[in-house]
């Protein structure tokens, strides 16, 4: 095993250079908070997810999450790293100042964030919960619920969990079953909720659960769910010590393919007394003003586990002696240039992630903490990053976590060696918090066709205008920036076949979906990748910054664009054939 | 878990209409054998894979092999169903009559291998590997040897091994440092070698290891490796009865990510007494004539892996109810196009492999059994399908099998689904037998550019007449068979960049062999593709065969036209952007 260390420098390139923090913060009137304190956040973070988390993530996978009468066991080590966050006040970075928080902007959240699931994914799962829940109380919770579940949520001292999936309501919350009867001022909520990420564990003295049902009265369909409080803990009257236990509990952990330290439990709510969150029948609604959030947060965990799993490749792939030289010398696999493909493979493409993530956070922040006349186009712009960050970076972090593996050969499929572990623990990113269908029919659908494309061509028009000025500036060779051009031409051209026949063919935006998202990744993967190169060009050419690492990012550009941004023509074309023969053969003929 | 059923009807279409396996029969002049006998061949063996292998395939994964003082333990049942295997005469199908076999076509065997692999792949690479000791022995063993050991080899009655990798000797044979001392007749084996498929178990009474080691004039590299065999158990002096126990032995087993019911052993060799097989120095090159069956047969089982995951997704997306129609009925989710788009990229692209899979043996059959003035040609179109079959096949097992889970959603990532075993089970094959870049290096250097890109210009040429007839009968819309126009334009632009460039640029063929490989796949699946719907229309139009059956093909060669086969865009563009990105990089700079 390699030891994990954060690329701060890749971090801090995107963070000056792309998103513009400096500028971001200063629209945003956050005094004091610049580069340099960035820097000094992400440093500070990436030595607590090297020296405390990244050691424990083998642990997780092969000791992970036990359950038995007392409840959940988190796997041994956890409750003392979990500790150790939650007093360097890692877990409230961008909370609320009023109830805790420390109001930083979410995208250098999503810096930090990249590093707890870089270092173990399947312990910073139970924060990136926590999250979800304190941005719904925050949104939608009456001032009492907010004085007091937020205090001790954004400090850390109790976590969160999202209660949404039945057995048979899993991407279809209609049909979700549970139900709210009201008692008093409260309510009781009984049933069977699955699929809940840290819905139990020992690391803290309560757990808040989130859960979505419906009242007696609800009508059918997504309009009836209402979303509820549920503590693990009930309180004492002035809300701040916990009594007795609540009837909410984890009935068993599923066996799953990875992410073995993070419990993923059966809950039965048995007339468990919980809180109406908001108005009644808005659960689905709340839920979905915390999406943007959600959905970017697990696509940098696709980030996250791609980096992870370079690392490891990376070292070994430096270590491996195998081959030898005409002149006899034996060489590391590195000086293989198919091993060196994958590895730039990998290093390019997680360059791109990194990007497009923290572009992605950064529009959240110019929507809300920005603000004026231009917060409305900065949501939608941020709501259509989303689908991408979350399904494109997501299906590619499985793609090379694999890589990694085959770099290890015949090591690689061996439990011990680490590269394994990551290959599994990818594989649930395209599923939960809404598969990469979910995903690709919220980008082709919500952000594309019911706005006849304009939030698509105001991304497309920044696009044409960063293709000009590298060509401009040359900063990369004439072919690279053609696949670029030729990307920008086809997603148009996907586009238009969209809009002009989405209406006529029933079955084509799900046919289309998954091939339309996949190729917006690339185009958009691959223009940041050119900003990058023209940003790392200008400082080269000022003679400014470190030309070892600003050459490579020229190179790990124009390997992007040689070698992912092509693929954008096999989804297009694959789009552009229409839904026929997806929907040729009966179910019989399968 | 569905039950798998071997989808017979797809095996008959291709050794019928695509091998042409009467004519390959009556032209080898194996009097009696054709599509009859083979289809009852495949039957039976059909009802022994479900009947007895599939059933324990999640007990292998669950209940994998362990060791003890006793040995290897292999998973409880498996040593019953190997004796059905060997009462059956199932391990003999294509050994040599005059040591027991039944001398049946090699394709035959192929058609009958995918079923052990889909029903249980760990086990089924027991008797694969004991296939490739038997063809060692039976090319390169003295009489002495062949009576001695092939009978009980081909009766089953005993298993073999194929002991070549040590910890410094992966990829890089020429590393092996084992050493052979000679001891009279015989020899003294000593050395320790690793990633040892069911290197011990306890199913048969003897274990018969084939082991590279070097003799002590040995020259340095891959001219001083010779080739043993080192029984298990000795044997009496008129060969029959196994005597005392020899030294070789597992000393420990591999946790693997998965294949957990395949033992993968650590094996030792101390002066173990063996027996050298044919001359000295020659072992590396015996190791190459049983190549083209080895790793035609672990594409085999990439084929067959990604059927078997194809049928557990198909069953869960026409049984698992999810979504509303407007009329408010609940579908399954085999309704939703983007999981049937799902399921056709499955089943679409597992035909594909199945053909080529089929196509390649046959070609083994036709330079070995039919023989005559074409055979030098057969086996020059068989060894370059090998590395396609081998590379292309597992490649896309992977993502096949990934696709598998997806279609599940969360009970995907569950481990009682049953579908993330096989996505495990299928991470191998790209690795063993040969990485995809050792195969990809093969098809590009000595398949290609070492016989002036000839022999692939015959596979053209003959891709040129297909799409030409396919054209003329209208078998597909001008839209998918322009598909296949542009990927044999681009495999032909890609050869002549390789043949113009491949000795100017130092790096080129391993920076480009793995994008040539996949190139290759999808232009040879889409033409095979391409002729099954000919096939298949041909067949309609004269209204023969089964309408239902047929018209599926249709759909899926298109299908896979449309979005597979465009695939070969990005590889080749990839290709032909050189080396330069991939080399770039300094290994700091990584």
């Amino acid at each position: 095993m390699s030891d994990y260390q954060h690329p701060y420098r890749d971090a801090e390139f995107v963070l000056e250079q792309l998103v513009g923090f400096d500028a971001l913060c200063e629209a945003a009137g956050l005094e004091g908070i610049n580069m340099e304190l960035a820097n000094t956040v992400v440093e500070e973070a990436g030595k607590l997810g090297s020296g405390v988390l990244a050691p424990l993530n083998q642990d997780g996978d092969e000791k992970g999450a036990t359950i038995n009468a007392q409840g959940v066991q988190q796997t041994p080590g956890f409750k003392e790293a979990y500790q150790q966050m939650t007093e360097g006040g890692w877990l409230s970075l961008n909370a609320p100042e009023e109830f805790g928080g420390q109001g930083l902007p979410k995208v250098l959240s999503t810096a930090v964030n990249e590093i707890w699931h870089s270092a173990n994914m399947a312990f910073a799962l139970c924060p990136l919960l926590s999250q979800g829940a304190i941005e719904a109380l925050a949104h939608h919770g009456s001032d009492d619920l907010k004085n007091t579940y937020l205090p001790k949520l954004i400090s850390g001292e109790w976590t969160g969990t999202m209660n949404l999936t039945e057995p048979d309501a899993g991407s279809d919350l209609a049909a979700v079953k549970s139900k709210a009867v009201p008692d008093g001022d409260a309510y009781r909520i009984s049933g069977t909720k699955i699929f809940i990420t840290w819905g139990d564990h020992q690391m803290t003295e309560n757990i808040i659960h989130l859960v979505l049902a419906r009242l007696p009265d609800a009508p059918a369909g997504v309009k009836g769910i209402s979303l509820f409080i549920v503590p693990k803990f009930l309180l004492d009257d002035n809300g701040q010590t916990t009594t007795e236990r609540n009837t909410a509990s984890a009935l068993s952990l599923e066996h799953k393919l990875g992410i073995h330290g993070s419990p993923t439990c059966v809950m039965e709510f048995e007339s468990s007394l919980g809180y109406l969150v908001g108005e009644p029948h808005q659960g689905l609604k709340y839920m979905f003003t915390m999406m943007n959030d959600a959905r970017q947060g697990v696509g940098v965990q696709g980030l996250s586990v791609s980096e992870r799993a370079y690392q490891l490749a990376r070292q070994y792939a430096k270590d491996r002696i195998q081959g030898t030289l005409r002149d006899g010398s034996r060489i590391a696999i590195i000086e293989h240039p198919d091993v060196r493909r994958m590895l730039m493979t990998i290093k390019s493409t997680t360059e791109a992630m990194r990007a497009l993530a923290f572009m992605a956070s950064a529009e959240l922040d110019r929507a809300r903490l920005v603000g004026g006349d231009d917060a409305a186009a900065h949501m939608a712009r941020a709501e259509l990053y989303t689908p991408i960050v979350k399904g494109w970076c997501t299906e590619l972090s499985v793609e090379l976590t694999s890589l990694a593996v085959q770099i290890h050969g015949g090591m690689g499929f061996i439990e011990e060696t680490g590269a394994a572990q990551h290959y599994r623990d990818a594989r649930i990113l395209p599923i939960y918090e809404g598969t990469t269908a979910i995903q690709a029919l919220d980008l082709i659908g919500r952000k594309t066709l019911s706005n006849g494309g304009a939030v698509l061509d105001g991304l497309l028009a920044e696009m044409d205008a960063t293709a000009a000025s590298a060509r401009n500036a040359t900063v990369l060779p004439e072919a690279a920036l053609a696949q670029f051009d030729a990307a920008l031409a086809t997603a148009r051209q996907s586009r238009d076949f969209i809009l002009a026949n989405a209406r006529v063919d029933a079955h084509l935006l799900g046919s289309a979906a998954v091939n339309f998202m996949m190729q917006m990744g690339y185009v958009t993967g691959g223009w940041l990748m050119v900003q990058s190169a023209e940003k790392a060009k200008a400082l080269l050419d000022a003679g400014q910054g470190d030309p070892e690492f600003l050459q490579a990012k020229l190179v790990t550009a124009r390997f992007f664009c040689e070698h992912m941004m092509p693929r954008h023509q096999a989804h297009a074309t694959a789009l552009l054939a229409g839904s026929e023969s997806i929907m040729g053969l009966t179910n019989e003929q399968f």
